[in-house]
């Protein structure tokens, strides 16, 4: 029998649907506990990540409710970590075998940490341009080996990169970011249709077309939260 | 027999000696190329990373002079790729078997790039107050588990930390990084001496008592560059 696995996440987060990416593709049986990070409970801190972020993970002891995390279980945080660990005990799944496929998966991973992510927490948060989008795709589309990052099936690299990317197409697509009025919308259209992106675009349409990805994903909710964030008066 | 594997290094780069120091544990044989880094030869960016930076492998394909880099090789590049496709490549070192041990040497390494790597590079080089690099032990201290990182055994943990530590020590010992004259030798006492120290201190020393440290670090050649680099007038 595997042991237990209790994840701690919030629909609102990129760096956790990471996480509930992997599980779903792996089928590992888990139990999700949503953290309202605007309240988060108190016994978050001291009893599952000393950091008070998510995601976190509380990974076999006793079978305990998420509310009453056991002494027991060993806690692991921060998402990449999480994304390995998620692989090593599937198993087998969510990274090849092939010692090169592997390190691809980690240089992909590493470009989505040093380019995409800030490109999108940039313009979404920092009023940073939105052009830094395009330089960030064009670093990591010559790096999409197959229909997914590093070939035919799916890896953590996959999981790594799509959470910012359905995040930051929202914000676009509302023109709900730190942008003036018609400059999302305005790099929607650019994001969608420019022919320099096309091998990026098939393969995000790829793995949005998942069900690990649709069914970690709620677009309402996350557009819902973008406009209150960004509520121009 | 095992792929060829040439590695692309310089004596002074931190982040190449992990992956020099990660080789020499497994015992794989390999090529070792220095690189000139102020002289790169022509070859090395197209041919070889085409980011231009070192760490860099070529692995697999014809056997070649290292200065003829075939486009049959593998390239890989970025040293914490390097550490784990080094494990990878090696048959069940460097990285304990236990999913949770893994996990913590991920996290450990984690630490390493957002806390130690900066505190160092910050006093040497960008004049940042040496006071950073007590917090950054005060973080990392509590994660190791054992002789080494996370236990008895070497993993890539202590080859991703050891030569950030190696080369803040001889900036602090013959004073010579980015701060006032004394600053430096003021600290490199605090770190030799003070109490709240000790639990890392012995884990430093017994990850510089092994030979894979030892024959991949040449502290003569690294006080010389240092001098020049911050010579005093």
């Amino acid at each position: 029998m595997p042991e237990t696995l209790t994840l701690y996440t919030a629909k609102l987060c990129p760096y956790a649907q990471r996480v509930e990416i992997a599980l779903a593709e792996t089928k590992l049986p888990f139990t999700r506990y949503e953290i309202d990070l605007g309240n988060k409970p108190d016994w978050f801190t001291p009893k599952v990540n000393a950091a008070g972020k998510i995601p976190a993970v509380a990974y076999g002891g006793p079978i305990v409710p998420p509310e009453s995390p056991s002494p027991e279980s060993q806690k692991i945080a921060e998402s990449l970590v999480l994304l390995e660990f998620i692989a090593d005990i599937s198993g087998g799944a969510l990274l090849p075998k092939d010692p090169v496929l592997r390190a691809r998966v980690r240089l992909f991973i590493d470009v989505v940490s040093n380019k995409i992510t800030p490109a999108v927490i940039g313009f979404a948060f920092q009023g940073k341009p939105v052009d830094d989008l395009w330089t960030a795709i064009e670093a990591i589309q010559p790096l999409i080996l197959g229909k997914y990052a590093v070939g035919d099936e799916f890896t953590i690299a996959d999981a790594a990169l799509i959470p910012f990317i359905a995040r930051g197409k929202i914000v676009l697509k509302y023109d709900i970011g730190k942008f003036e009025v018609g400059v999302g919308l305005k790099a929607y259209e650019i994001l969608q249709t420019d022919p320099r992106f096309e091998k990026f675009r098939r393969y995000i349409a790829d793995v949005e077309a998942r069900d690990s990805f649709k069914n970690t994903f709620d677009e309402e909710y996350l557009k819902e939260w973008y406009t209150t964030r960004f509520a121009r008066n």
